[in-house]
């Protein structure tokens, strides 16, 4: 009789909004889950629920300092994410990126670990082409106050790339463009958390500009899936696949090319809460903001098959669910 | 009776090319000078004759590591700037911009130094706008065989920008464009020391692409001038003149806006060099290779003054010199 035991999972930033979906995810897919994080943004209550499974384990620690470990895949998801928290330390932003990615791939190059990095539509920065493919290089100002997060993790990009070039690492990264659900920090200053909250608790609804400026909106569960098939897919299929294209590297966005102006989500928001009372109002836009983005996700429905599912509605209202709920 | 002490200047990458160029001149106007280098593409040689002057002190050293010590200026020099060089260890040339500059900007803000980040023309990449202002975002792939350098070298702006904006530093960032002159590293892969050293040795110059691409040569003087007359600066003046600019952080272009093409470039060498029996031979372009670059100097005129003086044929007349005595 063989014994199969279960393959092993490291995921950085495992308190946060992403990282406890996804180790809810893996557990429910059979793994032994090792969650990371140094509480900075995470927070023990998103992974409450799952300190009960006995293949789950939490470890209190920043991967700024190097991690030990036998795995079988990494998932490097530790970062603030949201200017609001990404501002408030702009070099332990860029250290978390960069010193970061180097400690989780030496940890994946002594282990032979596959890795996933967590990058982001913002190394884009304000794009100059509608919608972006992979191939985009992007426009971003080096030395702005979104910089530390847009360099750092333009950076940890750089840092897979070479690890997978010089040294064979299994390296994969994902750009994951705007991603909301339950688990989002409440406080983190991004638009959907800052309009539901604002409709709860009958604040105005805060706009930026004209509330013209478009985003696209992704649910957390389509994330969670496309990253789950990225790594399930066979190194040599990943090797093959991305050999033939000019990217060289394997980089995939995810996200929901469906995109709506921010004065429309304010208006959905809005429906879902009819009991709220809240008003919009316009405030002036800050620095380097982004006036639009939408992803190109051509090459991951190639890759993986894969196409967010999840309508904005019913995003919408579980995530309020989860706000109403705190 | 008042007595006067030398300036104290920490500069690393002291026996690289222009680390080298910088010390005799920080020497000539009357600093103490701690040269720190880890001699990966410095060499002792370019220092040989500042070892004698009793204000001048070589450390060997290198700058991923912490260094401590009581200085009025840093500049940060240290980093492998050719292709050749900065990819025979990718993540060590990351390491040595992104480290090194946090090592460097910890020790600014410790003891009040005021800090010069040798920047670069890499940060537009391939540059869609020219000639290239400071307000330019750049046009960066952070996955190619370039990125290291490029992204590295960005990312260590950003530091810049943030530890001025965060703790005061009094930081200024100077984006040097392609410089030559004696002290380069014969074989640096670079395309003024490939040609002189090609036509020096009777073999083939060899272009890339159709060599009709252009690029601009700044000899060394010149921009060790403007690095010296931009420390000058009191901070009063340095923080009056960029904070009316969209820019917000110190920053400057430094070049010869002087446009060459490559073909050009090797057509001069060869005259300087009559005895050579080379012949000019086509090769393909290198990927990422820029098509184009020319600096807009009109920022560094305004605040310094100041504007390269050595002519094309003067500078390689005098590099020849220093390639012939090798």
């Amino acid at each position: 009789m063989q014994i199969k035991l279960p393959k092993k999972a490291l995921v950085t930033g495992a308190a946060g909004f992403l990282g406890s979906h996804l180790c809810r995810r893996l557990l429910d897919d059979g793994y032994e889950v090792t969650a990371v994080d140094n509480l900075f943004t995470g927070t023990r209550r998103n992974i409450y629920p799952l300190l009960e499974n006995r293949r789950f384990q939490f470890v209190l620690h920043d991967i700024t300092l190097p991690f030990w470990g036998q795995f079988d895949e990494i998932y490097n998801l530790a970062c603030p994410a949201s200017p609001f928290h990404y501002q408030h330390n702009p070099v332990e932003t860029i250290k978390t990126s960069v010193l970061g990615i180097i400690n989780m791939l030496e940890l994946a190059l002594k282990t032979k670990a596959k890795i996933l990095q967590a990058s982001t539509s913002e190394v884009y920065g304000d794009p100059l082409v509608h919608p972006q493919t992979e191939t985009y290089w992007g426009n971003v100002n080096t030395i702005g106050i979104r910089s530390c997060y847009d360099e750092g993790k333009r950076c940890a990009e750089t840092l897979m790339a070479d690890f997978r070039r010089e040294w064979g690492v299994d390296a994969r990264i994902v750009r994951i463009f705007n991603t909301y659900g339950p688990n989002m920090h409440p406080k983190d200053g991004r638009v959907i958390s800052n309009f539901i909250m604002q409709a709860l608790h009958n604040e105005d609804i805060t706009l930026f500009g004209d509330g013209l400026q478009t985003r696209s909106f992704q649910y957390c569960d389509d994330l969670i899936e496309a990253m789950r098939r990225y790594m399930d897919k066979p190194r040599a299929e990943i090797d093959a696949f991305f050999s033939t294209r000019r990217l060289g590297v394997p980089v995939i966005n995810t996200g929901n090319p469906g995109e709506y102006t921010i004065k429309q989500l304010a208006e959905a928001t809005l429906k879902l809460i009819p009991e709220s009372k809240s008003r919009l109002v316009y405030l002036p836009l800050p620095a380097d903001d982004p006036k639009r983005r939408k992803p190109d996700i051509a090459l991951a429905t190639e890759l993986l098959g894969w196409a967010p599912k999840v309508p904005l509605a019913e995003g919408l209202e579980k995530t309020i669910g989860y706000f109403r709920g705190l």
